[in-house]
């Protein structure tokens, strides 16, 4: 019998070829993990699912979601699909038991959040939410200073996520861009991330104040150019933040942001030192830290190297760096060893309710224009 | 008869001596503006306004700061002391209408900044207040690239100031550390550079919704450091804007910041390129543009030269650099031309106020956790 | 029976586990390309390189490198160990017909690759030599952007490769530091790989003057830690060089170098633009263009992205970055495409025989004082 | 009587400005230094004389260049005139026992430099090359940490000079371009800037090796420019060296490097460390000092401030920058120091020699492809 856990991964798209890498590349980057085959795929075009399933030898593949649901083999249901089929999905694969790895943002909002994290809990489940940003080792290294009090208390969060890929005002209206199948713009699909650093980094969000804009008010149609399509999500968005531990932050984000890419930056300052990173340089990450001879105070310019956080595991020698799929690879041995230990993921479901709280309290206080607390939605 | 204007100057501090040098360095580094001499000093220690008046050959020095406005030679003062002082002296000089030269921020308030806006408007006198990173060849390329429509149309601004000169809880409470001294901490001292630079830049602002933080609320007597006083202005400040023109921006500030020396920072972006630039590596901007081959695209840092507004006055090759206190040769040419021409000067006092209301409307913001509209203070 | 190009890899260690991991993800990444079956895995330490078997899924392993020569399964032979067991492994090899990839350098001199390169083009069968940075995206665009006449006529070269893993006397001495077992020190094992970029970005090298330096002359023994024993191969090197295309160019390298981890960079000149670029920072390159107004002139920071060559087949977004491991696969999959199609492979085993000259040129002329030619060794 | 000293400057360029510019600033900036009356101007073109020294407030001016050599009241001859004058003006004014401050380079070959350095050693007067960029703050720092220790011994020096002012062929040949005016090329003009840096901080250059290259042979004739006139100096030069101290080296320089503004940069390997440094970010030096934790190892990006040699004298507060005039302040104030105290001035011009013997060897060295000392010459 195949000791090997099965996994049915749904979606073919950008995230699905990095789900699929990444099961493939983790046992051989970390040997101890367990084991798994890639048992199932599931995709709305037929051609296209073959491909792929063959690509990377997946042993069955289909068009029918239930397929997954109702195949024993499969013990780890990674869901890559548009936003608006996350909860349906997830719900179906934890009623049945299976562990659910599902891409960010979790639901389209904070309600159908919650649904999914009370699903998972009643169901005893292992659960991941794909905010792959966390596992840098550039991240890794930015909370063990943290937590070790390298910089001392933090006082302050700078989180930014500009990208440029819907600055093109004939870029056509998809479902990123309309509330009823993406839950909201650039602040839910990107802002989303700068949460999940700051919540990581910092620690909880205890209030925000926000404001969100839309640019570009009207798109064409993907299926008919010629046609205009209003789009009622935010392209913009920006908020100031209060951390539970009395840090003040704040969150930018934009897809109309010309000429950044994978711009999510982050800078924390504490009481002795700051941090400074850039995920379009993930593998440098830049330190300050007071005390010595004040003549040679500067940041630091750390390069990744084998003693942080998985990157061992990846090369031996300093300074090769890691890549974006890397990233992912790292996140399915997190899903893979809570499963084998029983032990807490994070972010798992519940921790995607919180920064979907955050979100909507941002999108809330935008509209009202006052200070709204996440934990009252 | 001597033909040159006189300047009287108060203040011997930093600003005082950035003032000096440039009043030196003016005319022999832009030839067409007017002459000037050095023609009275006034600081409260004898000795070090004796010294520094005979470092920088001025004729003649006092403690008195009436003896500037008894001298019918000097037409221009300088004003280079602690913000509770540039009220007094500079209504006292326009009253006798003399120019007036006054270092940022402009008064304890909007009320206070009103006040002087309108004495200057009624005397016919020339003011300038010393916003001096506005005078930077990077800030003026800046301005000409959104001007002629080079980024498109603005969308948003990210700017801040961030320093760590009062990191230390050490540090004592000085005048700058008093409301009643200072008008404010961070926000008004450093913020305020972010908003004229928001202004120049991009344009008025039209509602704010702030948060300011004092993080450090007590430090040491200055004249008995075993003793604590409290500490009421901010050490942190953080706001949303909404421009006239539509566009979003935030605004940070900090004199806690670990690490940053002169991080007075800008990130503008257009619906056709975007513009950032650092106060840390002042002569360089960096620049994206769309059109083109794809593959080609990317930010292009710009080293300042010749063919940017006023370095070729400073030196004919590029890539050789100005320093900070160019920046102040080239402020105060403006002044000279202004007062030469009768030409506006930018920023005079009515910007300065315009200015102050946007850091009083962020500190009432903050208060109230409302929007607040600076026209309306 | 199972159509997969079998493949039998040697070495278990930095590179042995880059190669199996490539082995493993080409297939998914490029999904035209041949499908690999990882048949044989060969090392000396039994326990180790059953685990590594395991984790990589290799059909059998074992201890005895013949077995690899002798499996009729295995038609592409991937060899990892260290430098001096090269030579005799791809010629047992290619006697026998296989494909061989083989890691750099090629063997310990001139005419051990000479020999090799001869025995490939006798046996009919394809070689490549791993000069993996040859692969990234960067390098690509720079190769296009040059040969389409983006920069004018090279003139200059500048490449360096630095690294500081043995800058600590105490790091013993393995046969990386013996000319017996390497053939030469940081210049034939970091200095080859500036060799095979001048070459593969400006051409053929006609003439080299060296210098070369063992600044540590003795480490401890492996064994016997408190014993020392002579170093004999070169810790730095420098060269002028000249290009068979007029260009100057410049090389230098160094394991000694503090701080620097992976420094592999080059900067080229031409007579209308410039290519700098730093391994440290892989997923960028800086580029500058003469040509439209001058005040907009600066070096463009182009970040890697799906117009960029094989990108895309790892990601479809920009700016999200590919990592060391990820040149390994772009390398596997130009070897397996040349099995595949028949067609010429670069650096094939002739290509690994000019940067062998190149070296001992450089070696030679070390030694003489003299420009030497590399096409007279 | 006037007790300051008296300056004649020659010449009203480039240099010429920063000169004056430098000698007005000097006592403000260093309060302690000699006082000096910019007594004297002389140049060609009468017209131009008179408006510089108007706007200098020159006491005297004019034509002649023996009217600074008869003026009693000139004590420092400062001469920016071409190469080929350098010679000749000094020793006039060395005769008459003027002290005197020339630019860069010394004379038009070693042999020139040597009569100068002589010349000034039987005149006892003091001397000063201009080689400005070793009096940066940074500069400072990085000679300050390695005499020190504070990179170990010093093991490798990579210099380069590169700029791109004569990239375009269309530039015309000026005084610049022949051998007969200018002495040498780029080596001689940029070049010999970097070896004033690897001298100031490395110590004396052994041997040499060298190339240089002249890749636009003709250029139009500044007078005629439908007419071609031929170039006899280098446009392009690389060297490898050998220090006194062990050390090995390489210096490249070029004015046809497009894209390059003011790029003198050097990177300084030790033992124990590094030191990177570029001038187009003057304000900053990148260290990198081993110990600690591996895990926090980078280089650290240190800007200048009032800790760092001279800063304070410009500004109290870190991080706002010196320009590329400010260095010319500090080398009038060694100058002047000099010649207050009688104590050496570094670079003199016996420095001044020892710098042009470097650039002759290189020269001859790569006229006869060997290595040459440069104490030969």
């Amino acid at each position: 019998m195949d000791q090997r856990t099965g996994v049915g991964l749904v979606g073919t798209g950008f995230m699905g070829k990095c789900h699929a890498l990444a099961f493939q590349a983790v046992r051989a980057t970390f040997p101890d993990t367990l084991r798994v085959r890639l048992r199932r795929l599931v995709d709305v075009d037929p051609a296209v699912t073959e491909a792929f399933a063959r690509a990377f030898d997946f042993e069955r593949w289909s068009t029918r979601f239930e397929d997954l649901i109702e195949d024993p083999d499969v013990l780890i249901v990674a869901i890559t699909t548009p936003n608006f089929l996350h909860q349906e999905m997830a719900l179906a694969a934890m009623a049945v038991g299976k562990h659910v790895y599902c891409e960010k943002p979790l639901a389209l909002d904070a309600a159908g959040a919650r649904t999914m994290a009370e699903a998972a809990e009643r169901a005893g489940v292992k659960t991941l939410v794909g905010y792959n940003y966390l596992r840098s080792p550039a991240v890794g290294l930015a909370r063990e200073v943290i937590r070790s009090g390298g910089i001392g208390d933090v006082i302050h969060f700078r989180g930014a996520h500009f990208e440029d890929f819907l600055a093109d005002p004939a870029a056509p209206r998809t479902w990123r861009l309309t509330r009823a199948t993406a839950g909201g713009g650039a602040l839910g699909d990107m802002g989303s991330h700068v949460v999940s650093l700051a919540r990581h980094l910092v620690g909880g969000i205890e209030e925000v104040m926000g404001a969100t804009q839309t640019v570009i008010a009207e798109r064409p149609d993907p299926r008919e150019p010629g046609r205009r399509l209003p789009v009622d999500v935010d392209d913009q968005a920006q908020a100031l933040l209060r951390f539970e531990n009395g840090a003040s932050g704040t969150l930018e984000t934009s897809w109309l942001a010309q000429g950044r890419k994978m711009g999510l930056t982050f800078e924390i300052t504490g009481t002795r030192g700051a941090i400074l990173f850039d995920q379009e340089r993930m593998n440098e990450i830049r330190l300050f830290q007071g005390g010595g001879p004040r003549r040679l105070h500067g940041f630091k310019t750390i390069l990744m190297g084998p003693d942080h956080p998985h990157y061992a595991c990846f090369c031996p020698a300093p300074g090769h760096g890691l890549g974006f799929n890397d990233l992912k690879t790292i996140e399915v041995k997190a899903l893979l060893d809570g499963i084998r230990d029983g032990t807490p993921i994070d972010p798992d479901f519940r921790a995607g309710l919180e920064i979907a709280q955050v979100i909507e309290a941002i999108q809330l206080s935008a509209a009202e224009g006052r200070w709204v607390r996440p934990d009252a939605l």
